[in-house]
This record gives structure tokens, C-alpha cells and sequence, in this order.
């Protein structure tokens, strides 16, 4: 086993969630480091073994190598393994675009719907901010949808892009949010993939409760469900 | 002539002057786009040129493929031109997380030192979050020089990481950051760079004063030197 993956909760942790989609989808071995988030927003303690103190964080053993950012994690996993990306240049130059946009991007989707993936929540009508951010995620989406003939958004294969895009998927899911036509059908098709099935169960399956995750996502919003387990 | 680049105002454009630089420091041909900003946050005439309506945007026209944010660019430029990454795998793994974390984090020096390449403004004490920021980098930029032995942050040539933190030795020039030992050398022989000048010089000489991005970084601040051209 040489790729040691540190990740936090996943029920809250959508850095942690990209790199892990990406390596089960690829059937890419690793050892998975869970470090439950401490009650607040910085985690001191993961300075142990994340420079940055953040998750996710790479551990290559075979090389020492460290890698500390979830794109860049995905880059040099995509080095050993070119499938990561698609083979054709136009649709990795789609698929990096995308990767990178999500990465930079779609502030207000992250401040307002703060990923949960053992609850549904009442949403209400989103601000002009994040209805900016799910238009843009509905022509994204579309676009490459129909450039590529997916099922994936860039093509047939998955790929860095749909890993990077994999928590707006659950976000999707727990805020109600259905994106137009061939978007909200690939929104579903993401979350149904086994290997974000699989994050979202071990996720929901969690005991731990981080008071400031929590809070960031239900905001005295209703909650419509709670699948938590007891 | 086979790339063009599209981007914003070089006096204020952090993510226009990445790939920018780049392409000047590998010495690869591109033609210029320059599109100054109208007065506002959102640019909405970008949108004929790039899907988000953000700058940067590079438009390959061998192949027709666009490519539409800073660090994608740097990749789709790599693929074609691997000396932007560095040739050793551990210092390109180094290079990618450091230029990853500078595409997603620094939120504090973002917000409270935005980049005028014509002005030197009296900043005062730093806050936490700012001071958080400026230890940051202080940290990362000493372990890639003391780690791959410089001069540059992952070496001995310029690669997509030194392009990601050039608009960071332009903000420690405005705001008179003087960062510690080596990382601080580090940051003025970034900024004394060729590529780096080149941008400087030109974001100088241009006329266009934009109110929003004009007001984000003077913010009632002293003004102590302003070299726009008159």
C-alpha cells in the first residue's frame, strides 16, 4: 500500500471527499487516515501531518513525497495514473478548467450550503449570490455534458472533474436543489456512483457530531430529515 | 502566433499576471488580450471571450480549445511545455500543492492587500488572520528553498509555482511587507524577476483607474508613494 490519504469527517469534510472519490472510482489502492475535526474551525493538531494544518493530505510512501491540497493531490495521483484525466486533450483542457474553477471558485454554494450528508434541509429561495453559482454550475454542466456525450462531464469516463465536483452533488441532495435538465441528471448520476455511495454511507454512519460544521450548515434552517445514526 | 491570453487590468489582475508571467518567464509566445475592467466587480462583456466572464482566459487557436482559470492554464500550458513544472517528481509535487494552496487559500492577504502594482500604502499592524497568512507563506516559501536549494521556490528554474506567488511580491512591495530571512529574499528576487517587472512596469504605465478595485486596496490607507503615470 503506498498512498496514504489523510482526510476529516465525511460528514462535513468536501476537500477530504474529492481525492477519496477520485482513488476508490479508480480502484487505485490507499490507506485511509480519518482524523475527526475537533470542536471549531482550526485544527492545530493536523499539523502533524499536514503542513498546512488542512485536510486532505497525501502520504506517498514509496517516495516520502507529501502532497497537501486536493487538486494537487489529483495531479500526482494523475501522473501514475493518466486515467484520472480524459484522453483526449480537448476534454482534459475542459476537465482542468472545470477541476480549477471548482477549486477557486463557487463561494457562494460553499458559505451557504455547508455539506451534510446524513441531513436534508429546508433551503428556501437562494439570494442572488448562490442562484448566480447554480447557473453557472447548470451551464457548466451542460456544456461539457454536450461537448463530451458523457455520462461523465467530460465524457464516458470518470474523471478529476466529476471527483472535484462530487460534493455539490450531496449539497444537491441536502438542500433540495435540482439543477435544469441534463445538469439535475448528472447531479444524480454523480451522487449515485458507487464511489460517492460510498463516501456518503461511511459519512452518515459517523458518531461524531463537530458543533461548528453543524451549525455552518443548518443555520436554524428546518431540518426535513436527519439520518444520523443513533 | 498560436495562444492568446486574455486578461484584465495589469495594475490590478492577480490571476491575469500568473499565467502571464509564466508564458514571459519559459519565454513561449502568446499574443495579449487586454480588456480593462468597465467600473465594478463583475465584467459582464467577459463572457464573449470566457464562460465565467473571469480573466484569465486562454484561447489555443491551433485547437480551438479554451481554457478558462489561472492554474488550468498553467497545466494545458505544461502539457506542451514541461519545464513550467519542475523536473524532479518530489519538487513538482512540492510545486503543485504550493501553487494549489496559493489558487485556494491566502483569503486575508486577498482581501485586505490587494494588488496595485503603482501604489506603496502604509498597512499598519497585521491583523491575526493577515499575520496567519504572512507565516504561511513565510514557512512554505523557506521549506521549498531550503529543499530544493533555490533560487527559485522549487529550484533552479521558474516554474507555474513562482508564476502562482508573483502577485505576492507585488503586494509585499505595495504594503511594505518585508518577510523573514530567505522567504523575504525569495520574495524580492521573485519580484525583481524579468517577467515580473515586465507585468510591473506595464500595470504602471497604464491610464485606467478602476473605482472598485481603486478603493479595495487604498481603503482610506495612507498613500505614501504612487507612481501611476500622469
Amino acid at each position: 500500500m503506498t498512498y496514504a490519504l489523510y482526510i476529516g469527517n465525511k460528514r462535513y469534510s468536501t476537500w477530504s471527499m474529492r481525492p477519496w472519490v477520485l482513488l476508490k472510482a479508480l480502484d487505485i489502492p490507499f490507506t485511509e487516515k480519518l482524523h475527526m475535526f475537533k470542536p471549531g474551525l482550526r485544527q492545530p493538531e493536523f499539523l502533524q501531518f499536514s503542513p498546512t494544518g488542512k485536510v486532505p493530505c497525501l502520504h506517498h510512501d514509496d517516495t516520502s513525497i507529501v502532497v497537501w491540497d486536493s487538486l494537487a493531490i489529483c495531479e500526482y495521483v494523475a501522473e501514475s495514473h493518466p486515467a484520472a484525466w480524459p484522453a483526449d486533450a480537448a476534454a482534459r483542457a475542459f476537465a482542468r478548467s472545470a477541476a480549477a474553477e471548482m477549486h477557486s471558485s463557487f463561494d457562494a454554494i460553499r458559505d451557504e450550503c455547508s455539506m451534510n450528508v446524513a441531513l436534508r434541509i429546508e433551503l428556501g429561495t437562494p439570494g442572488e449570490a448562490l442562484q448566480g453559482d447554480l447557473d453557472r454550475l447548470t451551464a457548466l454542466f451542460k456544456e461539457g455534458l454536450k461537448r463530451f456525450k458523457g455520462p461523465f462531464l467530460a465524457g464516458e469516463t470518470f474523471t478529476v472533474a466529476d471527483a472535484m465536483y462530487a460534493p455539490i452533488a450531496s449539497r444537491c441532495k441536502t438542500f433540495g436543489i435540482e439543477l435544469d435538465g441534463a445538469a439535475g441528471e448528472y447531479m444524480q448520476r454523480l451522487f449515485d456512483h458507487p464511489a460517492v455511495q460510498a463516501w456518503v454511507q461511511e459519512g452518515v454512519a459517523e458518531n461524531e457530531i463537530e458543533p461548528y460544521h453543524e451549525e455552518d450548515c443548518r443555520r436554524g434552517r428546518k431540518v426535513l430529515e436527519d439520518f444520523t445514526k443513533q
